[in-house]
């Protein structure tokens, strides 16, 4: 069967990879309502087609942060791609360097930053990070990333606490031994290393450490409102990122595509979605 | 198969209870629009999350009429526990107390007042009482409520008639004799017993008998619009349960949390939901 | 299995009668959304319960033109009794009689007005009534339904041209022989008799040539609109009934119950729905 | 089974059509969301019926361009007839005239325009147009359509570039060889012959260089904004068609009964849905 779009893929992954790991890659949290309204959201939403137009031209760049994109859509951080596939997140990276476009590079990786960046050594890419309990964990990491090449940190700011995700639990989902060995990057995971390194006390002082770590453009992940539109704002950061986290973390949550931050939102700031 | 939350619970009960026992359980009165409704209308409430806020301590305790709970839910009150596990509403007294939290015991409950109580003697209880015809069976269960330390009484007020839940009727439910046998407390019910037993001739008046029986705290149950929450405050309740039964006795009314008294309400009342 | 609710009746007949008439009685107009929508339109409409009001005594009595009826709700006009049950129509108006409600007896009834009228004296009828083509017809109807004491005429406005129910075309529907040769009411059908009697110039002057006719009150049937109510009362007309025909006639009008005239609507004037 | 609706129809060539020519006919562009809205957004649009107006004279002629057809309802331009029938355009030309409508003859019919011509001498027929690349394959077709007597010239507007039609894709889907060798009126299409001949740098401006070349009235189709509506007036032409192309080309627009161009749109102009 030809793949001609991505629930072909979608539906030969079910297909062709153990339950556990579909069911980690397919989850949401609990319910799933969030997860399926993310997708529901988009069929409310029409195009208003214009006609007549001379389109023997089509130029979908845009620029992201000072860099040029061929199209106006990146890869989100996404976890554990050994898991699909044995090259993991080099084979995302060359992909995202082939398309032109920016891949944000999960802190759960399967690859260090270091294989990732070499693998893609043209490659935009930005490091999705979390702040740890441990901050010379955190500091480490920001530190590695900078040094292979990253162009932007993405702090991950929905996630105090990790989701209800029942697949998982009841899958007892964990990654394969030779898998957390390999991990140069990450040390300290939910999944085969000490649980509860995510440290949830995190709040917007800590930006400020994080500045001061780096010269890295921050972009904020998961904000869901304008209020927190307006403190990222002033708290200088360079980007936002609308998400609620692909409906994998909170259930209950409104879709990323109908939130409304964006609508009432001024500043100097790139906001993606 | 691990429980990892309610669906799993119900899944279970569905599939090792008689089926009468199932679909006692399970019912709604009449084509269960307003059960099912009851369900449906949480997805439409999302929350608005915030980000960067330290969460490192989160605390749900609250005070429900001067005690206080350990997370903002109860267990509201129903029926016949033994038909899903012997051990009946001592087990769930129990496992309230344990959670340190209000548990509501059902008049229809298939053990006494006093065996609950003495289960769990140092759990947060109210008793859900009806008024019946014979008025001096409801004083009697009043006196012997207090004696045993319940801490408030709930009137169910939405039930002058009892609904149709088609397969209780189709399947001649009725509680099994050695439970009717046993059942010190309640000596009038539906089921079993002489049926007609509740009084539907109750109105706002007998609110001030009730308060002449005793000095607990009375809240009303079953309130789903503004005027009678109004009313209950002038009539001096200490509380309201805004609830459409389950949707067991009345199809066709409004889901229970889209109903709207709470938002156009005031008084120096208790709310529960 | 015990008949607890009209869905158990419904489930009943179309396990026991043959797929033809059951396809008959069930049948909509076209893709049957205007009878789906019906029952649709019932589950978005809420009761707003109150409580606590003194339910001892119920009274459900109203009045119907000068006629007291147990509960406000009758038995609409609807063809061809005989073929789900023996007795027809007879049964019917006995149904209606012991119930003390009003029963409109259809033009197309497989039971003479005599025999319905035989069948429960005591009973409250109105008869429905086209205008034919042939106005003697018509006439003798109205003659011999006032001698019958028939108390009102229901006067079906909304059918110009039958509609187009599907699986009767499909199934060749037609009255078995031996009913349409006993058919002393009704000579003129579309079912077994000459098709087409019913005349499409009907208009609202054809109500003073009924008015002509007969004392006996007129109702029009089939009203979906405020201007139609409106001319209604003009024309001097006792009642109206909103309908759109159980949505047999025309697929894609509104839901009865969901038609707004009511509430616009002022008139000395029965309004049944 | 007798054929009674169109779903009839519908099931009849699904089961005795090829797949790959019965996937061609249903298809959507990619999720065919705005196929499906097609649908269902008729049934979101109710009749208001009036009653007792006399209707027996019922008279559904109207005007279209100065030519009278029986009701206002057309046949569409589709492609490819003879997949579907050996006789192909020519029994639609027959059938058109038969009812005395307009019947808009696609660009990628498989009977030449005077094939079409001569099989239904006296129908009334427009021909659906598309500005090619090689302008002189456009001009020679206006020029031969002009010649077999089609008395409108529809100008495709909203299909710069094909859609994605994913079962096509699937199915490898393309003109048998004996067709696109008897194509004598197109010699160039994006089955069988070279693809991209659809000239995507069409605008406004082309629609003088159609008025150049003929002077039939010129209907553009593919409007779903009042804005390009307006712009369609502006430029001179006789007539509009609100589409979204069946849902076939670009997915995620609005339903084509549910465009409201029409319903702020005046000017000098002959509207069609």
């Amino acid at each position: 069967m030809p793949m001609v779009c991505l629930s072909d893929f979608e539906a030969y992954a079910k297909k062709h990879l153990p339950k556990t790991t579909w069911d980690f890659f397919a989850a949401g949290a609990d319910e799933c309502c969030t997860r399926d309204g993310n997708l529901l959201a988009y069929r409310r939403i029409h195009f208003r087609p214009r006609i007549l137009r001379g389109m023997s031209v089509i130029d979908t760049r845009t620029m992201l942060l000072g860099t040029e994109i061929s199209f106006p859509v990146g890869i989100a951080p996404t976890g554990f791609h050994r898991l699909a596939w044995p090259d993991g997140e080099k084979s995302t990276a060359r992909a995202a360097e082939a398309m032109k476009t920016c891949y944000i590079t999960s802190t759960y990786s399967t690859c260090t930053v270091e294989e990732i960046a070499a693998a893609a050594p043209n490659g935009f890419r930005w490091f999705q990070l979390y702040i740890h309990r441990n901050r010379a964990l955190s500091e480490g990491l920001v530190r590695r990333v900078e040094a292979a090449g990253f162009q932007g940190l993405v702090l991950t700011a929905d996630l105090p606490y990790p989701g209800k995700r029942r697949d998982d639990i009841r899958n007892s989902f964990q990654l394969p031994p030779h898998m957390t060995k390999d991990l140069g990057l990450i040390s300290c995971t939910e999944y085969g290393l000490p649980p509860n390194s995510i440290d949830p006390s995190v709040n917007w002082n800590d930006i400020y450490w994080l500045q001061s770590l780096t010269r890295l453009p921050i972009i904020v992940k998961g904000i869901l409102t304008k209020e927190d539109a307006d403190l990222a704002v002033r708290h200088g950061v360079q980007g936002i990122i609308v998400s609620n986290h692909g409906g994998r973390q909170l259930d209950g949550g409104p879709a990323t595509v109908s939130g409304k931050p964006q609508s009432e939102f001024h500043g100097n700031i790139t906001l993606m979605q």
